[in-house]
């Protein structure tokens, strides 16, 4: 057995940081790298690609909406078409960055308001995922399980792994329990620690209740903000090893 | 005999349009195109590629400053790796965009402030040269004839070609005269169509005083913006073909 | 009778220019200025308002969506406080320019997308206007007639202006026929501006129907845009001025 | 005696926080709020306005080159007159969103590279400050003591305070030794502390040397970034305290 532990890194900008990327990268094995638009910057991806090639650690990129002050958290209205142009855009600047230090982008995650309405609009995210194809048909699509998102990669014949939350509670339709809803939030290390364990053992998504969804449990989504995220990043790697689960970087399934 | 004419396009942004890209289009053989950091954005240049590819023009990319009031036009204080970063990404995403439309990205040309500075500081055009060539190593640079442009292609090995300008003066020493300076500008299409043919015949610019120095002849820069720019351009290639000249895009030297 | 004719005015950015300016300053009485969030920046801000005053034509800031790529034409989730203070921010920009040349913001105009949300959603009219009102008391805020604007404007005793359309139709509710509907765009300028006409004479929105809608017609929007633009704003100009309708810049309404 | 401690704040943009704008708000008498063009968003203001406000702390705009990615810490080619627009509209924008939370803007201070050049170039600091007054003829310019923004004020007839560093070492002319250059910082908070109560018991400022030149030490420049910086502020308002100087907002000098 085996899984892939990733986070968002690189999100500074500027002058500005964000988050514990030091401490992220001695745990995952793979780091979703924003590309300049809703974060992140030539130097910021730069030095954080860097990092990560020198840790070992699979680089991916993280394109999202044009939006600075949003974060790329809020949704935009923009035509499928262009969409798939904005991440090849940033698919390609973070490809450009990577060869001026000697590494390679080996997958490509969508990240906030972008991903959410991917999982949810399957033109959408094979807008999206067939852009990024055009420029690497090689690209791993790392893919929230379950989601729209994993159909287009399926449809499309792409690469692909699918990503399971180390910190969130799952419905029995395999969609998370909406942020301030009991059982959203997993802040226990090692609850979340011991879930994980059970979902990559059982190939499945566990539901608040105990129903179990068989689902590619390929890459557990860490991360590196907020009070105790490293802990339970540490403990859900801790555990992992301890049930002999191997921690490496994502490799792509077909169909 | 054989020459390549090449034009910035793809300068317009979001709903703003800036220069006659349609009737460049139908004159000359390479476009540079704008990267989304002084002009472009991923439709601007999806767009503009489609159309460069449909008319057998070849595609470039035109890093610039990320300074989009500015337009690229003012000096920015970047340290050299840091500028060199600017370059891939901008190159990165030229070739992203690029393969959303299925055309291919052949030469690299610097843009506004970048290039001046680059032509007269052989470090930061290697650079940005550099970085680019990490992206592609095959990627033709098209450098002002003559400047420490030229001395980084080639000093780094690069397929390199050399620029001239239609409407520019040249000083003795290769150098433009500056505007504001009698002769700087040269505003007449068969004056400018005239002293082409026999820059690209005499492999030589050929300054105002009469004076030739040999110069790497091979594209000569053409505009679109400014009343009477596209007379020029078609001036310049009906004499050039006139003169048995074949136009077609660059191809490398090497050192 | 007397009434004021508007146009969007100042909306390039840094090298880019949009629509025709000096055309319609010839024309207009008074002039919606955008504040550098979706368009316009100091510069063409400053330049913008002195020409304007220089012809008599009353200044009004134009605050829109921070989207310059999308022209402040695309939908953004922000909460009602946040456009409130997006809202002060761009009008305390344009008050700060103004000053530069020794003019005065007598009036304001809500922009493209946040224009279209705010016709419809009296809370967010409200956040924005009241944010406009705490910086001066006494702008003017000029409403789309009949709208959730106007009924905003209303409930905060704000001095305000009642808005229509040349070119465009009206539905029996005082709703614009959709464009792509027959009837939406009145292309013809001496329809439009006999409409124009009837609509200040009758006081009221003149329906496709026939039918009147007893509306504020205080102010008309023209545009700069286009093909057709101009002559159309020159039609109703003079429609007007045969009639013996005054055309001068607006005066604000009290509830 | 009295004296003003200032420190720059609200220097966070959407996601991103910088500095302990907490911990300085317990220390300092004067908040400079940058103003969206360099760092600060309409929401960063308005929160870190409403903040000083309820701390009693006296407010200014911030104002510094348009470059979010460089925090305006790069020199930028602008004209004088744009210059002056581009204060202008910051200014103006600071006042607007001031307005939204009741407070009201009393100082302004030039901000990075743009105050750095205004220190030394007086016809710049001037279009800055001039336009500044065309907005507001009543607020005070906080300069940096002895310098050519100094003389600017001055010459402009404007209220003006004078800002001395207290982590800088100065030479015998009333520049600051360059960083990186032996007694350029002080570290000490103890040192730094006692410097300023002497600095402003002599109304001078006093080289490394011992030499004393006299300047109108009106404000002191706390910093809330880096390691020590507020265990510094403390200790100097602690230690002005301790010598009776009475620590409140800034008043302006004429002349």
């Amino acid at each position: 057995m085996k899984v892939d532990l990733n986070a968002d890194m690189g999100e500074g900008f500027g002058p500005w940081k964000m988050g514990d990327d030091a401490g992220l990268l001695q745990i995952v094995t793979s780091a979703n790298i924003a590309c300049g638009a809703h974060a992140g910057d030539w130097d910021v991806m730069a030095d954080t690609m860097r990092k990560a090639a020198a840790h070992g650690v699979g680089i991916g990129a993280h394109p999202g909406f044009a939006d600075l002050q949003g974060f790329g958290r809020r949704p935009m209205a923009m035509s499928n078409e262009s969409v798939g142009r904005l991440v090849a855009w940033q698919f390609g600047a973070a490809r450009g960055v990577a060869a001026t230090v000697g590494a390679e982008v080996r997958h490509l995650k969508l990240h906030g308001a972008l991903a959410n309405m991917a999982s949810r609009d399957r033109d959408l995210a094979r807008a999206a995922y067939g852009a990024a194809l055009r420029v690497d048909a090689h690209v791993i699509l790392l893919v929230l399980a379950g989601t729209e998102q994993e159909a287009a990669a399926r449809e499309l014949g792409a690469d692909w792994a699918g990503e399971i939350f180390a910190d969130r509670g799952y419905r029995d339709d395999a969609t998370l329990i909406p942020r301030g809803t009991e059982g959203a939030m997993i802040d226990d290390p090692d609850a979340a620690a011991e879930r994980m364990v059970r979902f990559v053992e059982a190939g499945a998504i566990i539901a608040a209740s105990g129903h179990e969804i068989p689902a590619a449990c390929d890459s557990i989504c860490l991360h590196g903000d907020g009070p105790g995220a490293v802990a339970i990043a540490q403990a859900v790697r801790d555990a992992l090893r301890g049930a002999g689960v191997a921690l490496q970087p994502m490799a792509g399934r077909r169909a």
